[in-house]
C-alpha cells in the first residue's frame, strides 16, 4: 500500500470532477479552491479505511472525493467568515472574487459533495448519508464555537477540546468510517475506525496548537505564534491560565486580550509563562493519551494487523511532521 | 382534498422539526427563518403531487418538508447576499444575527433539507437526491445568474426567462416532481408534473413583476414600483428596451441606471413608457402561453381528472392573486 501512489489516484480523481461550468462565478472558484492542494487526507483516510476489509477500493474512490469536496467547502466559507486573505499562499475566494460569490459557490460545493455519495450501493446509502449530514452539521457546530470562543470570556478546557473535535475530528472520523462501511465493515469495526479518526484527528489538532508556539518556521509553514498574537484560546492559552499563579496571571492579562505594541515581546512573555508552567510537556501527554487511545480504537477491528498498517503508519506520519 | 387542511398538516410537520439546539447562534436562526411563515406551496406541491397517484400522502410528508426548508435557506442566503434588511416584515437572520451568523446557519439548514429526504424508499432514494441535488445546483445558478445581471448591460430577454426558470421555477417543478415519484408515478408521469411546475413557476415570476409595476398595493403586499426604482431588468424593463423607439430609449435612459431625485416620477415615466408600449399586455400574453403550456403537461398525466383537480385549481389561485 502505497500512500503517494494512493495520493496521486486521489488527486487524479479529484482532476476529473465536473462542478459545473456556467455562471462562471459559480463554478470557477470551486475549481479554484480545489486546485490549491492540500494533504488530501479526508479521502486517503477513507480508501485506507476501506483497504482494511477489500482489495477493491475503486468504488470507495467517489465517496472519498465527496469528503475532500465537503472539507474544501468549509474552508471556503470559513475562510469569509473569518475574513482571512489567504489559503495555502493564494487568495481566499472571497478575496479573488467577492463574499457573494464565496457563499453560492460554497453552497453549491455542498450540493456537488452530496451528489459525489449518490453511487453508494443503494442499501448502504441512507445509512452514509445519515452519518455524513450528521457530521456535516457537527463540523458547522464546531466553526459556530470557535466563532463564540472569540468574543467569550470564559471558555473552558473541555469546551475547547469538544470544538476542536467538532470543527476538525469528527469528519476524519467520519471518513474512515465511511471507507470501513463501503470496504464491507461491520457497523462495529466501523464505528472503532470512526473513533480512531476522531482521536487522532483531535491529537493532530492539539499539536498543530503546539506547533504554533513552539515549532519550527520552516516545517509548520505558518508564522510561529500566531494564535497568541491573535488571542486564540488553544488548550495551551486555556491550561496556562488555569494554572497561573497572581504574578503569571496578571502577566498574561497585561497580553491576551490587549492591544499589541511589539508582537514579539508579547509572543516570548505568553511563551514563558507557558514554560513555567510547563504547559508543553502536559499538551503532549494530552496528545499522547488521544493517539494511545486511537489507537486502541484501531486496534479492536477484526482485521489483519497488515491490512491496518497503513493506518497506522498514516497516523505517525500526521503526529510527525516536525520530523 | 381541502388545501387550507392539507397547509395545515405541513405547518404542523414544520413545527416539529427539530433541527438542533446548541450552538443556539447555530440553529435558533433556522427556527425563526422557518417560523416567518409563507404559503409553503412547495410542500404543497409535493403532497398535491402524490394526490394525482395516491392517497397515501403520509410517506410524503417529510420530503415535502425538505422542500420548504431547502426553500428558505436560499432565502436567508439571498436575503444576505442581497443585503435585504426584512423579510416578510421582519429583520432578515443576518440584521437580527450578523453575517457569518448567516452564512452558517444557511449551511446546516441545507445539511437539515438533506436529510429530511433520508426515509424515501431506497429504491427511490438515489434518483430523489440525483434531481434534488442537480435542481438544488439550478437554484444557486439563478442566484448567480440574478446577481451578474445587476451589473451586466447587455442581458437579453431569453437570458431573464431563464434566470427565473433557474432561481424560481425549477424548484416548484421539483417539488412536484418529487410528489409524484413518492406516489408511485412512472418517470414519465413524473416529468409532465415537473414541467407543468416549471412552467406555473416562470408565468408565477412574470407575474410578480407584473404585479410590481401594475398591482394594487393592498393585495400585492410589496411597494409597487421597486424593480423599477432598482433598476431591475425584468421581462417588462428589457422588452422595452427592446421595442422602443429613440425617444422612449432616451427616456428609459434617463432613468434607468441614474440616482433617483424623485422616486414617484421615475415609476411613473417608465411606467408611461411600458404603457405606450404595450407592456402589459405583451406580458399577460406570455403568461398566458406559460400557464396554457404548464397544463398541457399536467393533462397528459396518466390519471382521473378528479385526481389532477386541486393542483389545477392550485395553479389558478397563484396565477389569480390579485383577484
Amino acid at each position: 500500500m502505497d500512500l503517494s501512489q494512493l495520493t496521486d489516484r486521489i488527486n487524479t480523481g479529484l482532476a476529473q470532477l465536473r462542478y459545473g461550468e456556467e455562471p462562471a462565478a459559480l463554478y470557477e472558484p470551486i475549481r479554484y479552491i480545489m486546485a490549491l492542494g492540500g494533504k488530501r487526507i479526508r479521502p486517503l483516510l477513507t480508501l485506507l479505511g476501506a483497504y482494511v476489509f477489500t482489495d477493491e477500493l475503486e468504488p470507495a474512490l467517489k465517496p472519498a472525493l465527496a469528503t475532500e469536496v465537503f472539507h474544501n467547502f468549509t474552508l471556503l466559507h470559513d475562510d469569509l467568515m473569518d475574513q482571512a486573505p489567504l489559503r495555502r499562499g493564494q487568495a481566499t475566494v472571497h478575496e479573488k472574487w467577492n463574499p457573494n460569490v464565496a457563499i453560492l459557490s460554497g453552497d453549491v460545493m455542498l450540493v456537488r459533495a452530496y451528489e459525489l455519495f449518490l453511487d453508494v450501493p443503494a442499501e448502504l446509502l441512507p445509512h452514509v448519508l445519515r452519518r455524513f449530514s450528521q457530521t456535516a452539521a457537527e463540523v458547522c457546530e464546531g466553526q459556530q464555537w470557535d466563532m463564540n470562543f472569540e468574543t467569550e470570556t470564559e471558555v473552558s478546557i473541555e469546551q475547547y477540546l469538544d470544538m476542536i473535535r467538532l470543527k476538525t475530528a469528527v469528519l476524519l472520523g467520519f471518513a474512515l468510517e465511511l471507507g470501513a462501511l463501503l470496504g464491507g465493515a461491520s457497523r462495529q469495526d466501523a464505528d472503532h475506525l470512526r473513533q480512531f479518526g476522531v482521536g487522532i484527528g483531535v491529537a493532530f489538532q492539539l499539536r498543530d496548537d503546539l506547533l504554533d508556539v513552539y515549532g519550527d518556521v520552516a516545517t509548520f509553514g505558518k508564522r510561529v505564534g500566531g494564535d497568541i498574537l491573535s488571542d486564540k484560546k488553544t488548550y495551551l492559552l486555556l491550561t496556562a491560565q488555569a494554572q497561573a499563579n497572581e504574578a503569571q496571571r496578571a502577566v498574561l492579562a497585561q497580553h491576551i486580550g490587549q492591544p499589541v505594541p511589539d508582537a514579539d515581546a508579547k509572543v516570548q512573555a505568553v511563551r514563558a509563562i507557558y514554560d513555567e508552567l510547563e504547559i508543553r510537556p502536559q499538551t503532549e501527554a494530552l496528545i499522547n493519551d488521544y493517539f494511545l487511545d486511537a489507537l486502541q480504537h484501531l486496534e479492536r477491528v477484526a482485521a489483519p494487523e497488515t491490512r491496518k498498517k497503513p493506518l497506522h503508519q498514516l497516523a505517525l506520519q500526521l503526529m510527525e511532521r516536525e520530523q
